[in-house]
């Protein structure tokens, strides 16, 4: 009778704890720890996923665990974690945390032993006048190093989203060399005109949310061009609309570059992202 | 009499016992660790240092913290560790390590509650045969973003000197997009061309042996000339030496750069290589 007596007690914390995996593993959060020893870890060897939950249910899970396999092959970081056991135990860990609106962040560093990290967050939200009215982005010089692959050499990306949120923007667009707006520091770069919508193939991540925004533009019969876009062509309004996507955010449309308006309306945008919700 | 008895063995385990440093506090080593959760540390967002330890005295200890807070401020890092108590931190480290002849790594990661962590590890040592004869380095395309900071973006470097390893090269030179020979992915670069040493001031980390190099080379009187050095010059054999230089490394002359034969004695290498130790 005494143990039947203690065990809402003993469900009581167990419910406060939060979980977190380590190489296919339930542990404690508090335990998800990794020794500064470990030279991979400071060399940014490493690949990540961020993945949105809703409902309780890990969204596009599969095109996540795709592409971090990818840039795990990218980078020629060896493993051998398997897509099945890894998705297994990201449903455990989101069921016994009940996780029902979350981010999951995965994170797969390489070496010797390879370790395989996953823990759940707070999912942003954006207050729905972003979709209306549109946001500012501002513009951040410096290219990625293997921009193909979605690795933990994160520092441009840090730097340029710290000077967006600095300057009261969303997300801070990286250009290159050659004056093309690549990519947001976490989040994929559309245009839109007439009815083509335009982004890059060419040194950037591919986004779960740009397949998704892709496949979404087959269906309303947008037509889809890949080439990379000149910042100054933003800057001078030559297209209708402009738009940024990511896993978290949808597809938000941009309003403001730096100082410059480019766009108020944004049909296209919205008929997309009603499509992504 | 029982306490002293156990004593020794007390000692014993002490003496086993590794220590490290966060926030210039003495740990265990095996307590030095960090949470996967840690935004910063997924973002490369972070300066580091490596000294080295001789005769249980830390090397140029006072250059290495220049140079961490000269890395910290370009990346706008901010932090409130000062010197002194850092360097205090740190000998005490090799001391209770009874650390002789030692690698000394520090961490500073970034953040709202920035972390420095240290510890030491075996001091990578070189064959007597590199330094007369000469080592490998390959060629690698690529630039690091934010150059003067030693920060924790290390991807290309990693891949760099991960490649130079494969094809038993001592390190990889990095070559930037207009062909330009940098620096390696741990160590800086110079050509000698008569009397005169030659490497860059631009794009390339200002190495603690590199700043001993240039001093050692006025003591010689060698004139220094800054200019970036093009690959296509080294592989033509237009200089009359090229050598690479690291804390670890003192000066080693390169005889080979990727499969091309580029120099086979090495005077002034070696007379800057005996006073640099």
């Amino acid at each position: 009778m005494l143990y039947i007596v203690n065990l809402p007690s003993i469900f009581g914390d167990m419910t406060a704890m939060k979980y977190a995996i380590k190489n296919l593993e339930l542990i404690e959060e508090k335990d998800a720890v990794i020794s500064v020893t470990r030279r991979e870890l400071f060399s940014s060897f490493g690949v990540y996923e961020s993945m949105k939950v809703m409902d309780g249910k890990i969204e596009y899970i599969g095109d996540h665990l795709d592409r971090l396999f990818e840039s795990a092959r990218i980078l020629k970081l060896e493993h051998n974690f398997k897509a099945d056991s890894v998705i297994t135990s990201l449903e455990q860990l989101v069921e016994i945390n009940r996780d029902k609106k979350a981010s999951l962040k995965l994170q797969l560093i390489g070496g010797k032993k390879p370790s395989l990290f996953a823990f759940t967050t707070v999912l942003p939200t954006y207050p729905y006048s972003y979709y209306t009215d549109g946001v500012k982005v501002i513009t951040y010089s410096g290219e990625r190093i293997f921009p193909r692959a979605k690795s933990n050499c994160l520092l441009l990306n840090y730097m340029a989203a710290r000077e967006a949120s600095l300057s009261n923007a969303l997300d801070a667009v990286l250009i290159d060399r050659d004056g093309f707006a690549l990519e947001g520091s976490r989040s994929n770069l559309f245009a839109v005109k007439g009815n083509t919508i335009i982004t890059s193939e060419e040194n950037v991540l591919y986004g779960v949310t740009r397949k998704r925004t892709l496949e979404i533009a087959e269906k309303l019969n947008l037509s889809v061009e890949f080439r990379k876009i000149a910042l100054l062509d933003i800057k001078q309004c030559l297209f209708d609309e402009v738009f940024i996507t990511s896993t978290s955010m949808g597809a938000i449309p941009v309003r403001f570059v730096d100082e410059v308006l480019i766009g108020e309306s944004f049909p296209k945008t919205n008929l997309i992202n009603m499509e992504l919700k």
